[in-house]
Order: structure tokens, then C-alpha cells, then sequence
């Protein structure tokens, strides 16, 4: 958001740290980071953050906290602080910026947080990072979906992969897996298996920007839900989306082209 | 891509500028652009490269030289040159990625090519900057389509706007009119609105992150194709997109929540 006036009270950037390091950061979100008298966030999105400033107060806290932590961060910036509220990737997708929504939508919200400025600072998301290591997948209509159930009903995610594989959409797949749960992700690559060739390419992506990444590209008929954690993002290629030898490459490149035949979508 | 061995060749390098000016840059790619002896790009892309760096060669072209103009890149890589191609926002969605990838396809690929290296670099996309200036509507399950029939018939653009409609995904509408045309938007506001209540929000965003900038919260029932242009991005709201006052700003926030109520889809 644009900046408002200056206030009595403090301000909350939710920053996202796009994918990784800082290579994928944006110039706004580490001059946010540098600026903050208060880091709130995932623990293992502040150890993202290298560069330690002096007196700056660092909060960490549970993954599963979302809410506490959007709470934690408005009552900080409330007091005059100036909170940076960390997010990997964007955190305007599936991330801490839809938290702070809802808090400040709360109908009890405390007065002491009308005081405070917001803004979002976007970042590259996953599944950008995962297609830019593996060519161009999303260069054609995309779809982006959650598979988590944490939040809403799997029919609501099996409906909507449906809807999207029938309308040939590339899919960008987030939250594909957890320690508490796997059997979903079968679930989904079965629903798209409906849709579309074994032999669609699939972009499955670990960590990526950070150490250890990896990206492999796996026809839809041969992916692994052992491939699959917390950490991966999943690109599901359309029925136009092409691998081709890149120049000096091992891996495949992966590309959804820029034109669509004239033939009618998923047929 | 991760680096690949040295070559004789030089480099491509697909960057992303993000949604406007540096601020929304990622590191790597304005690194890349300070490293570039050549950038390629459409001249009003050119223009957002503020920095000049010393015997840098610029190749500003046409915006509809999208072929020509990856075909230059590869060509001036293969010389030996370290080449940016540049593209507005995030290379690989619906950008020069695609475009690069469809020449490195083409069975006639000169070859010269087998000697460059070739990186995309991803950026912050049109879509996700405006979804950070309105709040989060970006928060949930969303569908990205480009509204350009240049390439795609406007019978595929119609059945997957009618399916994400239906399987309510919030919408990131690109390229949504241009000089040319705008009777697609008319049509498409139209479809949409036989899935979701006039009342839903809809963020349009002109020039996103550069002078200008003007974004606007207004209700499905209410936009005007004459508010939209090429420079215009989109979001529709899904049925769960709600607006929140913001402390201290006159203009409403947008968000949508993270969770989804028990009920079927569109329903």
C-alpha cells in the first residue's frame, strides 16, 4: 500500500523474503528488513533474514501460530515499534498478509491498532522461483491452489482441481504435503490424471533458492508423492506444456508456449 | 536455471523488473542488468533501466517483436555478449520466458545457440504489486489469465473464465484491453458476473510501482471498461473476498480469507 501520513503510532510491514536468500529478494523488502526495530515471524523465516542490525528485536515463533503471531505484530507497532512481520515467498499468497487482514477485520479490533501504518511488501513467490529453474511453465493461464486442508474443505480443493484441469490451466500446487498428511496429493495427482497425458511434464521443486535445492522434471504418470514434503512446490504442465534441450543441459527445460490451437480446452 | 559449466558462449539472461521501479527489483536482477554488456528489450521496458552503466549496448524494439526479439537475444549470446532481455514484472508469466524457450524449440535452432548459457530471473508479477497495495486478495486458491485473444482463441479464454468462475477462484485478470480491443473485458465482466455477486470486490490497478499508479476498490457490478486499459491489471474477488477498513487510509483494504466455509464451491 502507498504510504499515509505519518502517525502516532508505529508500522507493520509485511515482508515477504521471496523464495530463498537474498539473490530473490526485492530492494524494498530488505530496506524494510534493515529499518525494523522488531522482526516477528516463523523462526525459520527469521534465519532468512542474515543481516543482524544492532538493537533490533527478534520474535520468533511456531509455524502454526499465524494469528497470534498478525496479533503480536499489530500490538508492537501499536506501541510506536516498527515491525517487520516476515514471509517466505510473497506473503500475499498463502501467507501472513491475509493473517493481518483478518485481524484488523476482527469486529473487537483494539483501538490502539488504528494508530499503527500498514503496508505489504510482495515478493517472488514459489512457484515463480520453481519455474524460472525449469524454463517458462507458467507462461501460459495458471492456476494456484492450496492442497493443504487445514483451512477448507478438501471438496472445495478437489473441486476446484477438477474445474482447473478440465479448462487446461497450468497448476502451481502449494502445501502438496506435511508430516501429517501425504494421502492428498495421491488424491490430487489421480483427479488431474483424469485430465491430462501420464506424459505431461511436472515440475517438482524442494527448497528452492535455498541450500540443497533441487528440481526435477517428472512426467504426471511417474511422480512420486515420496518426492514430495512440506518444502516442495509442484508445477503441473497443461496439455500444451513442452520440455526442451536447453543448451549445455542435463535436466529438461519445461515451457507452456504463448499460443493456444483452436481446438477446444481438455478435450 | 542454476548456473550451468563456462562456455565459450556468452549469457542469457531472461530478467524480470518487477511491477515498476527498483524498489520492487529482486538483487538479482539488477545485478544481472549491471552485468549485461547488451540489453534487449521493448523500449518502454528499457526505460524503467534507470542505471546506465558505461559501454553498455541497449536494442530497444517493438512491443509485438516478441519472436524477433528472443531470436536477437540468443543471437548476440552466441557472439560471446552477456545479454539481458528484459521484461516487465516477472519474466515467466505470460513474458519473454515463454518466448525464449519457444525459439530454443524450434527444429531449426541455429547452431550457435548450443553455446549459451541461458537464466531467467523471476520478478514480482503485475497482479501480486496490486494485490500488496489492496491488502491480500491474493490470500486464497486464485486463477491468473490473460484476457489477449492475440494468441488464444476467445472461446478457451471464455470456458476458463467460466470455470474458475464457477469453481470460485479469486481472478487475476492480465492484459485485459488494449488499444485494439476492449469489447473482451465487457464480455468477460459479464460471465464472471453470472458466478459472483455484484457486490464482490474488484481491485483495478493501473500502473503498478510507476508514476501514476492508481488503484481502486470497486464493486464487481460497478466497473467500467472505460477504468481499464493495457496497463491495468485486474483481481475479481472470489465469494469469500471481503473489504476491510484500514486504520488511517480512505481507500477500503481487499482481502480474501484462508479459510473456506463448509459449503460447495460457487454454490
Amino acid at each position: 500500500m502507498s504510504r499515509a501520513r505519518p502517525r502516532n503510532g508505529g508500522r507493520l510491514a509485511v515482508v515477504g523474503l521471496g523464495p530463498g536468500g537474498v539473490g530473490w529478494r526485492t530492494a524494498a523488502a530488505s530496506a524494510l528488513l534493515a529499518e525494523a526495530t522488531d522482526l516477528v515471524g516463523y523462526s525459520a523465516y527469521l534465519a532468512m533474514v542474515d543481516a543482524q542490525v544492532a538493537g533490533q528485536v527478534r520474535h520468533p515463533s511456531d509455524n502454526r501460530e499465524e494469528e497470534r503471531r498478525a496479533a503480536q505484530a499489530l500490538d508492537l507497532a501499536a506501541e510506536g515499534r516498527s515491525v517487520a512481520l516476515v514471509s517466505s515467498g510473497d506473503p500475499g499468497v498463502f501467507a501472513m498478509a491475509a493473517a493481518v487482514m483478518e485481524q484488523l477485520d476482527r469486529p473487537d479490533r483494539p483501538a490502539a491498532w488504528e494508530s499503527v501504518e500498514v503496508v505489504v511488501s510482495p515478493g517472488v513467490s514459489a512457484a515463480q522461483a520453481a519455474a524460472a529453474l525449469s524454463g517458462a511453465p507458467l507462461g501460459h493461464d495458471f492456476a494456484t491452489i492450496s492442497l493443504s486442508d487445514n483451512l477448507k474443505p478438501w471438496s472445495v480443493i478437489e473441486s476446484r482441481l477438477a474445474a482447473a484441469a478440465a479448462a487446461d490451466f497450468v497448476l502451481a500446487l502449494y502445501n502438496p504435503a506435511s508430516r501429517h498428511r501425504s494421502s492428498q496429493l495421491e488424491r490430487a495427482l489421480a483427479l488431474i490424471g483424469a485430465y491430462r497425458d501420464p506424459a505431461t511434464p511436472v515440475v517438482v521443486a524442494r527448497d528452492v533458492g535455498r541450500p540443497g535445492e533441487t528440481v526435477r522434471v517428472v512426467p504426471l504418470g511417474e511422480v512420486d508423492p515420496a518426492m514430495v514434503d512440506m518444502r516442495t512446490v509442484l508445477i503441473v504442465g497443461s496439455s500444451q506444456t513442452r520440455t526442451v534441450a536447453l543448451p549445455g543441459r542435463a535436466r529438461l527445460g519445461v515451457y507452456t508456449p504463448r499460443r493456444y490451437p483452436e481446438v477446444s480446452a481438455g478435450a
